[in-house]
Protein backbone atom coordinates (compact mmCIF):
# COMPACT_ATOMS: atom_id res chain seq x y z
CA UNK A 1 0.00 0.00 0.00
CA UNK A 2 1.27 3.39 -1.09
CA UNK A 3 0.69 5.95 1.60
CA UNK A 4 1.40 9.75 1.49
CA UNK A 5 1.84 12.27 4.23
CA UNK A 6 0.92 15.59 2.99
CA UNK A 7 0.54 19.20 4.86
CA UNK A 8 2.31 22.55 4.86
CA UNK A 9 5.60 23.12 6.06
CA UNK A 10 6.70 21.80 9.45
CA UNK A 11 3.05 19.98 10.63
CA UNK A 12 5.13 16.98 11.76
CA UNK A 13 4.91 14.64 8.63
CA UNK A 14 8.86 13.95 9.01
CA UNK A 15 8.56 12.77 12.62
CA UNK A 16 5.39 11.15 12.34
CA UNK A 17 6.53 9.20 9.07
CA UNK A 18 9.26 7.86 11.58
CA UNK A 19 6.77 7.49 14.47
CA UNK A 20 4.72 4.97 12.02
CA UNK A 21 8.06 3.35 10.28
CA UNK A 22 8.69 2.45 13.39
CA UNK A 23 5.46 1.19 15.21
CA UNK A 24 4.57 -0.63 11.30
CA UNK A 25 7.41 -1.88 11.16
CA UNK A 26 7.00 -5.54 13.32
CA UNK A 27 3.85 -6.36 11.51
CA UNK A 28 4.60 -4.87 7.86
CA UNK A 29 7.63 -4.31 5.49
CA UNK A 30 7.71 -0.57 5.90
CA UNK A 31 9.88 2.10 3.64
CA UNK A 32 10.04 5.79 4.20
CA UNK A 33 10.34 7.81 0.55
CA UNK A 34 11.61 10.93 1.10
CA UNK A 35 10.89 14.29 -1.22
CA UNK A 36 12.91 15.28 -2.80
CA UNK A 37 14.46 11.93 -3.13
CA UNK A 38 17.51 10.50 -0.74
CA UNK A 39 19.68 9.35 -3.86
CA UNK A 40 22.01 10.41 -6.47
CA UNK A 41 22.28 12.78 -8.06
CA UNK A 42 19.14 14.55 -6.44
CA UNK A 43 20.72 14.60 -2.82
CA UNK A 44 23.56 16.46 -4.36
CA UNK A 45 21.31 18.86 -5.98
CA UNK A 46 19.27 20.00 -2.64
CA UNK A 47 20.88 23.33 -2.63
CA UNK A 48 20.05 23.94 -6.01
CA UNK A 49 16.40 22.65 -5.97
CA UNK A 50 15.35 24.38 -2.94
CA UNK A 51 17.70 27.59 -2.95
CA UNK A 52 18.78 28.48 -6.17
CA UNK A 53 17.20 31.71 -6.44
CA UNK A 54 18.45 32.16 -10.12
CA UNK A 55 16.18 29.47 -11.67
CA UNK A 56 12.63 30.53 -12.58
CA UNK A 57 9.84 29.48 -10.23
CA UNK A 58 8.15 27.81 -13.26
CA UNK A 59 11.61 25.93 -13.93
CA UNK A 60 11.95 24.81 -10.27
CA UNK A 61 8.58 23.40 -10.39
CA UNK A 62 9.74 21.06 -13.60
CA UNK A 63 12.95 19.91 -11.23
CA UNK A 64 10.51 19.09 -8.49
CA UNK A 65 8.69 17.05 -11.09
CA UNK A 66 11.71 15.06 -12.38
CA UNK A 67 12.61 14.58 -8.93
CA UNK A 68 9.53 12.61 -8.34
CA UNK A 69 8.99 10.97 -11.23
CA UNK A 70 13.04 9.29 -10.83
CA UNK A 71 11.69 8.98 -7.10
CA UNK A 72 8.81 6.73 -8.22
CA UNK A 73 10.83 4.41 -11.01
CA UNK A 74 13.98 4.17 -8.94
CA UNK A 75 12.27 3.42 -5.56
CA UNK A 76 8.35 3.54 -4.90
CA UNK A 77 8.08 1.54 -8.31
CA UNK A 78 10.04 -1.78 -7.06
CA UNK A 79 9.03 -1.17 -3.49
CA UNK A 80 5.23 -2.01 -4.68
CA UNK A 81 5.93 -5.14 -5.78
CA UNK A 82 6.27 -6.71 -2.67
CA UNK A 83 3.27 -8.01 -0.89
CA UNK A 84 2.44 -6.59 2.79
CA UNK A 85 4.99 -3.89 2.32
CA UNK A 86 3.61 -0.53 2.87
CA UNK A 87 5.48 3.21 1.29
CA UNK A 88 4.97 5.84 3.40
CA UNK A 89 5.65 8.83 1.74
CA UNK A 90 6.36 12.12 3.15
CA UNK A 91 5.00 14.58 0.80
CA UNK A 92 4.44 13.31 -3.21
CA UNK A 93 2.21 14.47 -6.08
CA UNK A 94 -0.17 16.69 -3.97
CA UNK A 95 2.89 18.75 -2.32
CA UNK A 96 3.69 19.62 -5.88
CA UNK A 97 0.60 20.84 -7.03
CA UNK A 98 -0.15 22.52 -3.57
CA UNK A 99 3.21 24.43 -3.41
CA UNK A 100 3.99 24.79 -7.40
CA UNK A 101 0.86 26.25 -7.95
CA UNK A 102 0.67 28.95 -5.41
CA UNK A 103 4.32 29.83 -5.74
CA UNK A 104 3.82 29.94 -9.75
CA UNK A 105 -0.29 31.55 -9.49
CA UNK A 106 1.30 35.16 -11.00
CA UNK A 107 1.48 33.38 -13.91
CA UNK A 108 -2.02 32.40 -14.15
CA UNK A 109 -5.71 34.83 -14.21
CA UNK A 110 -5.96 33.26 -10.79
CA UNK A 111 -5.38 30.41 -7.96
CA UNK A 112 -7.28 28.27 -9.44
CA UNK A 113 -6.44 27.94 -12.76
CA UNK A 114 -2.61 27.23 -11.22
CA UNK A 115 -3.97 24.66 -10.02
CA UNK A 116 -5.69 23.33 -13.10
CA UNK A 117 -2.58 23.46 -15.34
CA UNK A 118 -0.40 21.38 -12.79
CA UNK A 119 -3.37 18.97 -11.62
CA UNK A 120 -2.94 18.65 -15.87
CA UNK A 121 0.59 17.89 -16.53
CA UNK A 122 0.33 15.68 -12.66
CA UNK A 123 -2.60 14.03 -14.34
CA UNK A 124 -0.57 13.67 -17.48
CA UNK A 125 2.20 11.78 -16.48
CA UNK A 126 0.01 9.19 -14.16
CA UNK A 127 -1.69 8.36 -17.72
CA UNK A 128 1.89 7.78 -19.20
CA UNK A 129 3.28 5.77 -16.05
CA UNK A 130 5.47 7.99 -14.89
CA UNK A 131 3.70 8.89 -11.63
CA UNK A 132 1.31 7.05 -8.98
CA UNK A 133 -1.48 8.25 -7.47
CA UNK A 134 -1.17 7.27 -3.37
CA UNK A 135 -3.80 4.64 -2.06
CA UNK A 136 -4.11 6.76 0.89
CA UNK A 137 -3.29 10.24 1.62
CA UNK A 138 -3.35 11.56 5.49
CA UNK A 139 -3.49 15.24 4.91
CA UNK A 140 -2.48 16.85 7.96
CA UNK A 141 -3.71 20.51 8.73
CA UNK A 142 -2.22 23.55 11.39
CA UNK A 143 -2.39 26.81 12.40
CA UNK A 144 -0.34 28.31 9.93
CA UNK A 145 1.12 30.54 12.63
CA UNK A 146 2.10 28.04 15.07
CA UNK A 147 3.85 25.67 12.14
CA UNK A 148 5.91 28.99 10.78
CA UNK A 149 7.28 29.37 14.16
CA UNK A 150 7.97 26.22 14.60
CA UNK A 151 9.79 26.66 11.48
CA UNK A 152 11.90 29.21 12.33
CA UNK A 153 14.19 26.96 14.27
CA UNK A 154 15.06 25.32 10.46
CA UNK A 155 16.76 26.56 7.39
CA UNK A 156 14.83 28.82 5.50
CA UNK A 157 13.65 27.23 2.08
CA UNK A 158 12.04 29.71 -0.98
CA UNK A 159 8.92 28.25 0.20
CA UNK A 160 9.19 29.98 3.49
CA UNK A 161 6.30 32.63 4.77
CA UNK A 162 2.49 32.85 6.73
CA UNK A 163 0.50 33.72 3.52
CA UNK A 164 2.15 31.49 1.13
CA UNK A 165 2.12 28.55 3.80
CA UNK A 166 -1.75 29.53 4.79
CA UNK A 167 -2.35 29.21 0.67
CA UNK A 168 -0.79 26.15 0.17
CA UNK A 169 -3.22 24.65 3.28
CA UNK A 170 -5.98 25.94 0.90
CA UNK A 171 -4.95 24.22 -1.77
CA UNK A 172 -4.39 20.92 0.07
CA UNK A 173 -8.08 21.07 1.22
CA UNK A 174 -9.38 21.83 -1.94
CA UNK A 175 -7.02 18.82 -3.39
CA UNK A 176 -8.67 16.67 -0.48
CA UNK A 177 -12.26 18.01 -1.53
CA UNK A 178 -11.57 16.50 -5.07
CA UNK A 179 -10.29 13.19 -4.02
CA UNK A 180 -12.61 12.67 -0.35
CA UNK A 181 -12.16 8.94 -0.86
CA UNK A 182 -8.49 8.78 -1.04
CA UNK A 183 -7.90 11.88 1.16
CA UNK A 184 -8.13 11.93 5.01
CA UNK A 185 -7.86 15.42 7.00
CA UNK A 186 -6.31 15.46 9.84
CA UNK A 187 -6.39 18.16 12.35
CA UNK A 188 -2.83 18.19 14.18
CA UNK A 189 -4.42 21.48 16.74
CA UNK A 190 -4.35 20.14 20.31
CA UNK A 191 -2.51 17.18 19.49
CA UNK A 192 1.23 15.89 19.60
CA UNK A 193 2.80 14.20 17.07
CA UNK A 194 2.32 10.80 18.89
CA UNK A 195 -1.53 11.35 19.08
CA UNK A 196 -1.48 11.90 15.49
CA UNK A 197 0.73 9.17 14.70
CA UNK A 198 -1.29 6.62 16.77
CA UNK A 199 -4.43 7.67 14.39
CA UNK A 200 -2.55 7.51 11.66
CA UNK A 201 -1.27 4.22 12.95
CA UNK A 202 -4.79 2.94 13.59
CA UNK A 203 -6.12 4.02 9.80
CA UNK A 204 -2.88 2.14 8.06
CA UNK A 205 -4.04 -1.07 10.43
CA UNK A 206 -7.30 -0.70 9.29
CA UNK A 207 -6.53 -0.50 5.81
CA UNK A 208 -3.99 -3.25 5.42
CA UNK A 209 -6.57 -5.55 7.34
CA UNK A 210 -9.26 -4.44 4.88
CA UNK A 211 -7.03 -5.17 1.80
CA UNK B 1 12.61 37.43 -34.31
CA UNK B 2 13.02 33.85 -32.51
CA UNK B 3 14.45 31.74 -35.32
CA UNK B 4 15.44 27.85 -33.86
CA UNK B 5 17.73 25.40 -35.96
CA UNK B 6 16.55 22.01 -35.37
CA UNK B 7 17.85 18.78 -36.66
CA UNK B 8 19.49 15.19 -35.50
CA UNK B 9 23.09 15.76 -33.75
CA UNK B 10 26.06 16.69 -36.13
CA UNK B 11 23.98 18.63 -38.87
CA UNK B 12 26.00 21.14 -38.25
CA UNK B 13 23.59 23.19 -36.36
CA UNK B 14 26.08 24.89 -33.75
CA UNK B 15 28.53 25.67 -36.92
CA UNK B 16 26.04 27.28 -38.66
CA UNK B 17 24.57 29.46 -36.11
CA UNK B 18 27.92 30.87 -35.77
CA UNK B 19 28.18 31.73 -39.41
CA UNK B 20 24.76 33.26 -39.25
CA UNK B 21 25.34 35.58 -36.27
CA UNK B 22 28.56 36.69 -37.91
CA UNK B 23 26.97 36.91 -41.07
CA UNK B 24 23.63 39.19 -39.67
CA UNK B 25 25.28 41.18 -37.01
CA UNK B 26 26.20 44.43 -39.17
CA UNK B 27 22.64 44.62 -39.66
CA UNK B 28 20.65 43.23 -37.06
CA UNK B 29 21.47 42.56 -32.72
CA UNK B 30 22.00 38.38 -33.20
CA UNK B 31 22.01 36.22 -30.07
CA UNK B 32 22.77 32.94 -30.09
CA UNK B 33 21.16 30.93 -27.43
CA UNK B 34 21.97 27.01 -26.85
CA UNK B 35 20.56 24.13 -24.98
CA UNK B 36 20.76 23.44 -21.83
CA UNK B 37 21.03 27.38 -21.16
CA UNK B 38 24.69 28.60 -20.72
CA UNK B 39 23.64 29.98 -17.33
CA UNK B 40 24.06 28.38 -13.90
CA UNK B 41 23.19 26.66 -12.81
CA UNK B 42 22.76 24.28 -16.21
CA UNK B 43 25.95 24.84 -17.49
CA UNK B 44 27.39 23.21 -14.26
CA UNK B 45 24.34 20.45 -14.54
CA UNK B 46 25.62 19.39 -17.59
CA UNK B 47 27.05 16.03 -16.69
CA UNK B 48 24.24 15.27 -14.97
CA UNK B 49 21.43 16.13 -17.52
CA UNK B 50 23.25 14.55 -20.25
CA UNK B 51 25.06 11.59 -18.94
CA UNK B 52 23.63 10.11 -15.96
CA UNK B 53 22.07 6.89 -16.36
CA UNK B 54 21.05 6.78 -13.01
CA UNK B 55 18.29 9.17 -13.65
CA UNK B 56 15.23 7.51 -15.31
CA UNK B 57 14.96 8.34 -18.94
CA UNK B 58 11.19 10.17 -18.37
CA UNK B 59 12.57 12.39 -15.37
CA UNK B 60 15.14 13.27 -17.85
CA UNK B 61 13.20 14.83 -20.11
CA UNK B 62 11.30 16.79 -16.94
CA UNK B 63 15.21 18.38 -16.49
CA UNK B 64 15.41 19.41 -20.25
CA UNK B 65 12.10 20.65 -19.78
CA UNK B 66 12.53 22.80 -16.60
CA UNK B 67 16.72 24.38 -18.46
CA UNK B 68 14.39 25.22 -21.41
CA UNK B 69 11.72 26.99 -19.24
CA UNK B 70 14.31 29.14 -17.42
CA UNK B 71 16.83 29.48 -20.40
CA UNK B 72 12.46 31.08 -21.69
CA UNK B 73 12.71 33.47 -18.84
CA UNK B 74 16.16 34.70 -18.19
CA UNK B 75 17.44 34.80 -21.66
CA UNK B 76 14.83 34.54 -24.31
CA UNK B 77 11.87 36.66 -23.13
CA UNK B 78 14.20 39.92 -21.71
CA UNK B 79 16.36 39.04 -25.77
CA UNK B 80 12.56 39.66 -27.70
CA UNK B 81 11.66 42.92 -26.09
CA UNK B 82 14.99 44.43 -28.41
CA UNK B 83 13.49 45.95 -31.60
CA UNK B 84 15.36 44.44 -35.02
CA UNK B 85 16.42 41.70 -32.72
CA UNK B 86 17.25 38.10 -34.27
CA UNK B 87 17.41 35.21 -31.40
CA UNK B 88 18.76 32.07 -33.05
CA UNK B 89 18.10 28.85 -30.80
CA UNK B 90 20.33 26.28 -30.90
CA UNK B 91 17.83 23.66 -30.75
CA UNK B 92 14.63 24.56 -28.80
CA UNK B 93 11.36 22.71 -27.90
CA UNK B 94 11.17 20.49 -31.09
CA UNK B 95 14.36 18.91 -29.70
CA UNK B 96 12.65 17.93 -26.26
CA UNK B 97 9.65 16.70 -28.09
CA UNK B 98 11.34 14.99 -30.94
CA UNK B 99 14.04 14.00 -28.99
CA UNK B 100 12.11 12.58 -25.47
CA UNK B 101 9.79 10.81 -27.60
CA UNK B 102 11.75 8.24 -28.90
CA UNK B 103 13.82 8.41 -25.64
CA UNK B 104 10.28 7.66 -23.51
CA UNK B 105 8.40 5.55 -26.24
CA UNK B 106 8.66 2.38 -24.31
CA UNK B 107 6.30 3.81 -21.68
CA UNK B 108 3.54 4.16 -24.93
CA UNK B 109 1.65 2.39 -26.95
CA UNK B 110 3.35 3.66 -30.33
CA UNK B 111 5.82 6.59 -30.68
CA UNK B 112 2.68 8.38 -32.15
CA UNK B 113 1.07 8.91 -28.71
CA UNK B 114 4.59 9.75 -27.29
CA UNK B 115 4.58 12.34 -29.69
CA UNK B 116 0.97 13.53 -28.82
CA UNK B 117 2.02 13.18 -24.67
CA UNK B 118 4.87 15.78 -25.06
CA UNK B 119 3.48 17.85 -27.65
CA UNK B 120 0.50 17.87 -24.93
CA UNK B 121 3.26 19.07 -22.14
CA UNK B 122 4.70 20.93 -24.24
CA UNK B 123 1.83 23.26 -25.69
CA UNK B 124 0.20 23.76 -22.06
CA UNK B 125 3.77 25.17 -20.61
CA UNK B 126 3.12 27.65 -23.99
CA UNK B 127 -0.01 28.65 -22.97
CA UNK B 128 0.45 28.75 -19.22
CA UNK B 129 3.06 31.61 -20.96
CA UNK B 130 6.02 29.41 -19.57
CA UNK B 131 7.52 28.36 -23.14
CA UNK B 132 7.25 30.20 -26.65
CA UNK B 133 7.35 28.68 -30.29
CA UNK B 134 9.58 29.90 -32.95
CA UNK B 135 8.44 32.05 -35.37
CA UNK B 136 10.54 30.19 -37.93
CA UNK B 137 12.23 27.05 -37.49
CA UNK B 138 14.75 25.58 -39.57
CA UNK B 139 14.98 21.78 -39.90
CA UNK B 140 18.37 20.28 -41.15
CA UNK B 141 17.80 16.91 -42.72
CA UNK B 142 20.46 14.17 -43.53
CA UNK B 143 21.49 11.27 -44.43
CA UNK B 144 21.57 9.37 -40.56
CA UNK B 145 24.89 7.43 -41.69
CA UNK B 146 26.91 10.44 -42.19
CA UNK B 147 26.00 12.58 -39.06
CA UNK B 148 26.64 9.13 -36.98
CA UNK B 149 30.00 8.95 -38.61
CA UNK B 150 31.30 12.41 -37.72
CA UNK B 151 29.51 12.11 -34.02
CA UNK B 152 31.82 9.74 -33.43
CA UNK B 153 35.03 11.86 -32.86
CA UNK B 154 32.50 14.09 -30.21
CA UNK B 155 32.01 12.17 -26.98
CA UNK B 156 29.02 9.99 -26.58
CA UNK B 157 25.94 11.08 -25.23
CA UNK B 158 22.71 8.91 -23.97
CA UNK B 159 21.47 10.04 -27.48
CA UNK B 160 23.75 8.34 -29.77
CA UNK B 161 23.04 5.22 -32.38
CA UNK B 162 21.90 5.39 -35.81
CA UNK B 163 18.42 3.80 -35.29
CA UNK B 164 17.32 6.60 -32.41
CA UNK B 165 18.88 9.50 -35.04
CA UNK B 166 16.96 8.28 -37.54
CA UNK B 167 13.84 8.13 -35.24
CA UNK B 168 14.54 11.10 -34.11
CA UNK B 169 14.73 12.41 -37.66
CA UNK B 170 11.44 10.71 -38.05
CA UNK B 171 9.68 12.65 -35.41
CA UNK B 172 11.27 16.00 -36.44
CA UNK B 173 10.04 15.43 -40.00
CA UNK B 174 5.92 14.36 -38.30
CA UNK B 175 6.31 17.79 -36.50
CA UNK B 176 7.01 19.84 -39.19
CA UNK B 177 4.39 18.13 -41.55
CA UNK B 178 2.38 19.38 -38.96
CA UNK B 179 3.48 23.19 -38.66
CA UNK B 180 3.95 23.64 -42.25
CA UNK B 181 4.40 27.42 -42.01
CA UNK B 182 6.54 27.59 -38.80
CA UNK B 183 8.66 24.78 -40.70
CA UNK B 184 11.47 24.70 -43.23
CA UNK B 185 13.31 21.66 -44.08
CA UNK B 186 16.82 22.44 -45.53
CA UNK B 187 18.16 19.17 -46.65
CA UNK B 188 22.40 18.92 -45.83
CA UNK B 189 22.89 16.17 -48.17
CA UNK B 190 25.66 17.81 -50.75
CA UNK B 191 25.70 20.62 -48.92
CA UNK B 192 28.61 21.88 -47.01
CA UNK B 193 27.79 24.65 -44.00
CA UNK B 194 28.93 27.76 -45.58
CA UNK B 195 26.30 26.79 -48.41
CA UNK B 196 23.51 26.26 -46.03
CA UNK B 197 23.89 29.14 -43.95
CA UNK B 198 24.02 30.77 -47.25
CA UNK B 199 20.34 29.30 -47.42
CA UNK B 200 19.27 29.72 -44.11
CA UNK B 201 20.71 33.62 -43.83
CA UNK B 202 18.71 34.68 -47.15
CA UNK B 203 15.67 33.11 -45.68
CA UNK B 204 16.22 35.60 -42.26
CA UNK B 205 16.92 38.67 -44.09
CA UNK B 206 13.91 37.74 -46.43
CA UNK B 207 11.36 37.31 -43.34
CA UNK B 208 13.12 40.15 -41.00
CA UNK B 209 12.34 42.21 -44.32
CA UNK B 210 8.73 41.28 -44.12
CA UNK B 211 8.01 42.30 -40.72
Amino acid sequence: MFVSLEGMDNVGKTTICGILARRLSPDYVVSVVSDPPAVAPWNDLRTTLLGDRRIDNSSRAMIFLAARIDAYFRIIKPLLRRKHGIILADRFSDSWLAYQSVKNRKLFKNLKIAVRFFTSISSSCVDAGMLIVPNKTFLITADVRATTKRGRRKKRTVFDSIPFQREVQGVYLRLAMRSKKRFEIIDSRDRNVEELGNIIEARIRSLMRSR
